[in-house]
């Protein structure tokens, strides 16, 4: 085990650039229009209730429990971002936000320490009743989330208190001891969650129960079986299997990729903690079949994951439909939290190529550019005329919304955008790590000596960074350098010097050496425009072309191409032009590839089948992708692709 | 108008050849097959309850009215399909078991007429009460198709009386005169049905009920609006809405093909028949824009039609997605009905182009060639591991089974093969059409003389025919022959002379002359390999090619190819080689298509995305494609496909 520690928010910022914008956009508009979301005051969204339900529950306002069950979690997961937002961007007005919803929650929390508005307010004597629907423990794991990094950015422990509280409710009514209830969750959340309450209370109880959890799963296999929901109505369907729920076996016998994606991605983060608390050589053997069976075989080039609106669901190898795909933005959120935590497991950029993935394209895809409106689905392709007709398109929104009924991804979003600066950076030993290449500093103790190590970047659009090296005084160490998986060719340099013949080991450049203050270190990361293509299993990709620079997967728009992006056919002979445009959408690299588009079929002035023994008609043209996160952002309603047809 | 007489199954006949074979399976296998599913004894398969239904109804047995609600229309197209193997195949056993199903429907028939077994025994005081979805109409349609097949086919009246009796009571309850019911019927069918009726009868009342029914259509829009079926269960979905019903506009006033695709075509055969009747050119227009809506934007390759599983429905224009094609094989059967009747009002070959496309097609491949297992649906392209997995495959069966719950199919594919003589020839005046080659001969009076016109043929596997041109004593005549739409190229000669510049006209050469006894036309339809490709505005087929000779589209199976259909590529500079099989599923065309096939990609003995930037690795191959109406017949469960990929 490599273990690698993630810099945390206290240690590591942004300091400008791409996520500088993006984590803007986070405290001027989305938490702010989120809180409003909460509370049901923006005009023309579905409403939430969540914060109301609070309000009720804490006896402040009377009515009755509205939304989902799990409704608990959207105002956690707004606090949550908000506690990261407010660590690298004080704003007393949303910490007046936070304190007055912190306030709620600890009034609405029961004697014993339970807080969950559904079970208080709707069902009180069904508390625990319903482990596969309920989501009670998953409301509970947003709550302790929430309440870390409340705690961590503020210092406060209001919210740390409710939340142990809960935790010691928890842990005195689940277990294996006589008299507990032996039992998961429906939805995996509860586990990573009780990892971070340890990790910031030093609580050993909490860590236990999280490996309970996790020990329990799939030990009773049947426990769910022909469950009916308590407070929604589920149609019964063959993508509820035991797997759905992630229960199917017990967690080291599990191989594959399965089930539900989102409550699968928080299991298997959860089941990496573990092996970080214990060491368990059978739990990474089986996180790494259940990786290998995810990133080759079950998931988008967007790194977007669950193939399927029915369960919202893993399907089988190679089930990957552009059109259908359900992709959901809080899928490829939680496994952006199982790649970095297996990136500090092992150490090995391949998992920080897929943290980057999905990050830059698959999550990002899921709110738009001013931080007002969210994709719940991110496939990738969407022609509104066939969403329009087609039943089985359904569940694919053809342009963002402001909110969503099930609104788990927006304050998701936001907690993961406000907190990547803790991404970017890992340390082991002596070693730094530099995971992720962004406009960002870091101010951490190495041996003892404080180390500051900047970086100087237009990545993703650029791959030259800086990055300035700034020990206390002269130390010892190895700084680690991601070399991306996109990239094919590199050169690094310190102090001006090339480094020859740089130690690569897992994708990471090794620079072991005496630092100095004011030492500098350049790395040029070559980014070509690539053509992928799919693995020949992929039987909807089979001959089609996907283009990617840097860690962008991009896509045409029919803003920019006309519509029928169908007819749009890449030439790989000739060579595709990247450029920065500063007006386009808040300044970002527009791609123009040489192709071909074909031709409407000549008119003949009768009706004829389509179809004919003819030459395809193809023109040329140049195609202009855009990257795939920033679709939709210009005008809505349009066609969007990733994969093109390709040849002549 | 042309109005060209379809020569009847007392003047027509199929001799031998391939129509042949399939109406010896109707009478040999399809027929006793479907009298013991519909007796319920067939070991394996879905129970039918049909022939109970009636003995209930008629107090020959106990118990409770089971299956659908419009379950009576398999007894009566069951019954339609066997007088058409009657009338030309005499079978003592199975007249005696028509004879006495015809005997329990009259002794089901109420004395006013009545007959539905239905609403007889499960529910007497519901009649009339759901015209939206209780199908009597429909049900009551296909008796009164039975019994004028019945009627022609043996002489006797049984049935025939009874469908009287029965139009006469409904004729009392429908109409536009006060105290009638002024409605329609969910599902077409009663108004062609009428005509038939008139047509055998030469009653006028009931070619007025069926103009009233299909003039009524669409007056009252919203009358179906919101209606809960009393027989079964429908889930709401806005794939049923008023054009589901085809109730959405008044006949006149259709321009699209829409709603529920069996429902369609069969009020378009209805609106064709009043066409004729009446010869109101409102009406024709209509049919004409409707027609080219279907066959120019909404029919797929095989002339299979209905895009979606839901709603079992046409979509939009250009929407034909090849793998969840719903593409019934009744909707297939009434695109043929339409065909015909369209043929025979404009003596335009382009119909009868549509009617051999969907016949040898979409519609032969709803059945096994041994004539014992059915597809209720045709997709164009099936992928056994695709279905498994995906719930929006659901409706797509990877293998024909013995008998669905839904019967419809089966008895109806029995009574169009068995029926299959009628369409080849026409007759207007002092002309004779041949619509259709096939190793057949017909019978019948021109200008007072009797003509027999024979073929000899071994089409649809060769496009050489001998036309044995047979009148009594020498006859001016013109005989009409067709060129279809596929054939680029041919050759005509009368007793050895070459007939040089043929005067073709709308797709038939006219050949005017005096014929002689013995006199015979020799005809060479050139009948090359085509590599057809589909209109760009068809996303899902863009770039890919189907290969059709004659009258058959061809299809690759993974019996002939190994699975992944989706690694094959077709090379249009090669030529592909077509060759009679004559142990090859009874003997048909193969073809071998020069091509490629993906490789797999290199085995790096780690994990990676299956995206890659690299040069798509084709191996050089022979593709082995067999007609698409054919598949599924040596082994059960493997993969399919109509459209492939091309270029290299």
């Amino acid at each position: 085990m490599v273990s690698i520690r993630r810099l945390a928010l206290e240690e590591a910022h942004i300091t400008g650039g791409f996520w500088s914008r993006k984590i803007e956009t986070v405290a001027r508009e989305m938490l702010p229009h989120q809180w409003l979301a909460l509370n049901d005051e923006v005009p023309g969204a579905e409403p939430s209730h969540a914060v109301e339900n609070f309000r009720i529950a804490a006896g402040e306002a009377g009515g009755e429990f509205k939304g989902n069950i799990f409704q608990d979690s959207d105002v956690a997961k707004w606090i949550e971002a908000a506690s990261y937002s407010l660590s690298h961007h004080p704003d007393p007005a949303l910490e007046a936000r936070v304190d007055e919803v912190v306030r709620l929650i600890a009034k609405a929390q029961r004697p014993d320490g339970y807080v969950n508005t559904y079970f208080i307010v709707a069902r009180p004597d069904k508390r625990w009743a319903d482990l596969a629907w309920g989501h009670e423990l998953y409301c509970a794991g947003h709550l302790f989330e929430a309440a870390v990094a409340h705690n961590a950015a503020t210092g406060k422990t209001t919210l740390l208190d409710v939340a142990r509280r809960y935790a010691d409710c928890i842990d005195g009514v689940f277990g294996p001891g006589g008299g507990k209830i032996r039992g998961v969750c429906g939805h995996p959340e509860i586990e990573l969650a009780l990892f971070r309450l340890f990790a910031a209370t030093g609580e050993e109880r909490y860590r236990n129960l999280a490996i309970f959890f996790l020990e329990e799963r799939g030990r009773d296999a049947a426990s769910f079986d022909g469950k009916e929901p308590l407070g929604f109505h589920i149609p019964a369907t063959k993508a509820f299997g035991r797997d759905y729920f992630l229960n199917h076996e017990r967690v080291r016998e599990q191989a594959d990729a399965t089930g539900h994606s989102v409550r699968a991605v928080y299991l298997y983060a959860a089941m990496a903690d573990e092996y970080a608390a214990t060491g368990d050589e059978d739990l990474l053997r089986a996180l790494r079949l259940i990786w290998e069976s995810l990133v080759s075989r079950r998931m988008y080039v967007t790194g977007g994951i669950g193939s399927q609106a029915q369960g919202e669901r893993f399907t089988s190898d190679y089930d990957l439909p552009p059109d259908t795909a359900y992709t959901e933005t809080c899928a490829a959120i939680g496994l952006a939290f199982w790649a970095a935590r297996m990136t500090g497991i092992e150490g090995d950029s391949s998992y920080a190529d897929v943290f980057e993935r999905v990050v830059y394209n698959g999550a990002l895809s899921g709110v738009s550019l001013d931080g007002t409106r969210y994709f719940y689905v991110n496939p990738l392709e969407v022609t509104p005329s066939v969403i329009a007709c087609r039943q089985d398109h359904e569940h694919v929104q053809g342009q963002r919304v402001k909110w969503n009924a099930c609104a788990c991804c927006p304050p998701n979003i936001a907690r993961l955008v406000a907190s990547m600066a803790s991404y970017i950076y890992g340390s082991s030993g002596d070693e730094l790590w530099v995971h992720h290449y962004a406009e960002s500093e870091s101010d951490t103790l190495v041996s003892g000596i404080r180390l500051r190590v900047s970086q100087r970047t237009g990545y993703p659009w650029s791959g030259s960074i800086a990055l300035f090296v700034d020990p206390d005084r002269e130390l010892g160490l190895t700084l680690k350098l991601r070399i991306p998986g996109w990239c094919r060719s590199f050169a690094c340099s310190i102090n001006g010097s090339k480094v020859e013949a740089a130690d690569i080991s897992r994708g990471y450049i090794s620079i072991r050496r005496t630092w100095m203050p004011g030492d500098m270190v350049e790395l040029e990361l070559e980014m070509p425009v690539l053509m992928l293509r799919a693995d020949p299993r992929i039987s909807e990709l089979a001959g089609k072309l996907a283009i990617q620079r840097g860690p962008l997967v991009y896509c045409v728009e029919s803003l920019d191409n006309g519509v029928g992006l169908q007819r749009f056919v890449l030439d790989l002979e000739a060579p595709a032009e990247a450029s920065f445009d500063p007006k386009l959408m808040g300044g970002c690299v527009r791609i123009l590839a040489p192709g071909w588009r074909e031709d409407d079929w000549p008119e003949t002035g009768e009706g004829f089948p389509p179809y004919a023994a003819r030459k395809r008609g193809l023109k040329r043209v140049g195609i202009v992708a855009v990257p795939y996160h920033l679709w939709g952002n210009r005008a809505p309603g349009g066609e969007m692709r990733v994969w093109l047809g390709s040849g002549g």
